[in-house]
């Protein structure tokens, strides 16, 4: 009977008190940060009020690189191409002997860029065109369920950041449509992002190359053509969000000077808009970089985000736990 | 205490009994291509059926001139495009001489297409390029607000067929996610189809221009240049399909051998898939042609989609009703 009565008790008062109270971003300090996205959140959903969004208008739009997992030593897809290099070399032995794959692979990174732009373009169009999505896909697979990180030695769909998880999290609970636009390929993260972000494919807007439909032996594929058809990417990031999207987004998260465009874009328009920079100031538990580094620049939008209402995350000081493996 | 208890015995008998007699598709005919739908919809949503599909992957893609909505005697936005040139033609003195241009504000449709393709091409990048993204969507919503159907006397979008109308409710009522995948313009579209079609613009897939990102006085917008981003037909659709969704649909809508492709696509692949064509076959009701027709010409379809399990819908035998004002 006393067991009962307190379960009584604990269901009547404690129960629904912690229900209430039940932080949706746990893993983010108490702080000026946390407080603008939570009171974002609130004017958005609630009815009645003059920042009320219907839900069809609640789009959020989020980087991936840099914003949603690290991005260090070097951008992820990068390490994928390289990795991809040694396991294509079978099938051109002309690598051997000809620059930048000689150098891939001979294990010198740093012969393999002597070469600036036009190596970096080589590598990615030998990796990345050329082949059905089909043949592309199983590759990103089987690379993304076995590759570590050099630096934490865990999976690469673990170097997630935890406090943003939480946030595709909660703006969902509250009528939120949540996007990529990432300067990534978009079938790269497509391979992946719904099992670890909870984004689906048609949410995810990235890099794309041309396609080419073609029927062999009368199955239909889609081969990836060695040119672009947009480099999501500064510019590109509006044109892509309005070719997929075709609304201006409420919400945009980014982390670098590549998402300046996209954060200009989303705050721009007429209504309650909310727009956030991770900087990345943590070298313990993650990296910090940002106006002198070559991967994730992130220079004109400390300067200029600040004065344009946007708001400037410190890992370092705003997040309680990076990743959920600490 | 009559009138209670026939309440009583109405909402415990009779009420339920209608709910699970209720027709998700009322103004289709009985018969095999109505029966054939609701097999599908029950087999792809019925746990533990072989051919059961997690929801995610419930797509249903549907071409819209012709499949949706009527496009004869002329696709409508062909026809918006000609009134827009009456519209633009203060600030173009020149049309005054120029062809074909001169024949379409003398009001005639054969002088103005008598120089063909190019003549089209030339109507069409006048009217559709070299505005923002955001003139071109006010035009579009002025127009299709007013300009009436030849033949109906109603508004274009009025012009949309009933029985699909009911096939897109009754797909998302179990659990799919429904978008166009059509030749025309992406953004002529997303101007009402959210309204007309409760379909979102992030799920409409079309021709696309390609957009430059320009920021004038601190407002940023997308002008529309005169290049081709994507042509969303034929061998185009299947590249839009993977483009935006990033999945093959399991069902395909489409009327016309521009939607040959996408039905090929969607069929071909494993799984439980549906494929079905719109035949224009009543003259009386609505418009009669298929092999001969230049618009919407339907050959290849009539004679291969049977062979590929493809049903061919017959307007006339299979709607009881075509437009909701009949």
């Amino acid at each position: 009977m006393k067991a009962f009565l307190r379960s009584f008790f604990f269901l009547l008062f404690i129960f629904p008190l912690n229900l209430l109270a039940q932080d949706p971003l746990p893993s983010w300090n108490e702080g000026a940060t946390k407080q603008s996205i939570i009171d974002f959140v609130k004017a958005v959903t609630t009815e009645g009020s003059a920042d009320f969004v219907p839900i069809p208008e609640r789009i959020a739009i989020f980087d991936n690189d840099g914003t949603l997992w690290s991005e260090q030593p070097l951008y992820f897809q990068f390490l994928f191409a390289v990795d991809q290099v040694k396991v294509l070399a079978p099938k051109h032995p002309e690598w051997k002997t000809k620059e930048p794959f000689k150098s891939v692979l001979a294990g010198s990174m740093k012969g393999a860029l002597a070469g600036g732009e036009k190596s970096l373009l080589a590598i990615m169009m030998a990796t990345h065109a050329g082949m059905t999505t089909d043949v592309f896909n199983a590759s990103v697979k089987e690379w993304i369920e076995s590759a570590q990180h050099p630096k934490f030695k865990k999976l690469y769909t673990e170097c997630v950041f935890q406090p943003m998880l939480e946030v595709l999290t909660y703006l969902r609970a509250n009528g939120f449509k949540t996007f990529i636009v990432s300067g990534g390929d978009i079938d790269f993260m497509r391979v992946w992002a719904e099992r670890v972000y909870g984004i689906p494919p048609e949410q995810i807007v990235g890099t794309k190359m041309k396609l080419k439909y073609q029927v062999v032996d009368g199955v239909p594929s889609l081969l990836r053509t060695p040119a672009l058809s947009l480099l999501d990417d500064k510019e590109g990031k509006p044109v892509g969000i309005h070719e997929h999207i075709g609304r201006i987004p409420i919400a945009a998260f980014g982390n670098s000077d590549g998402d300046f465009q996209m954060l200009e874009y989303t705050t721009s328009a007429s209504g309650k808009r909310l727009g956030l920079i991770v900087h990345h100031d943590d070298a313990d538990r993650e990296f910090a970089y940002d106006r002198q580094s070559k991967i994730g620049t992130l220079n004109k939008g400390l300067d200029e985000g600040p004065k344009r209402g946007w708001i400037i995350i410190s890992m370092k000081n705003d997040w309680k736990k990076i990743f959920s493996f600490e």
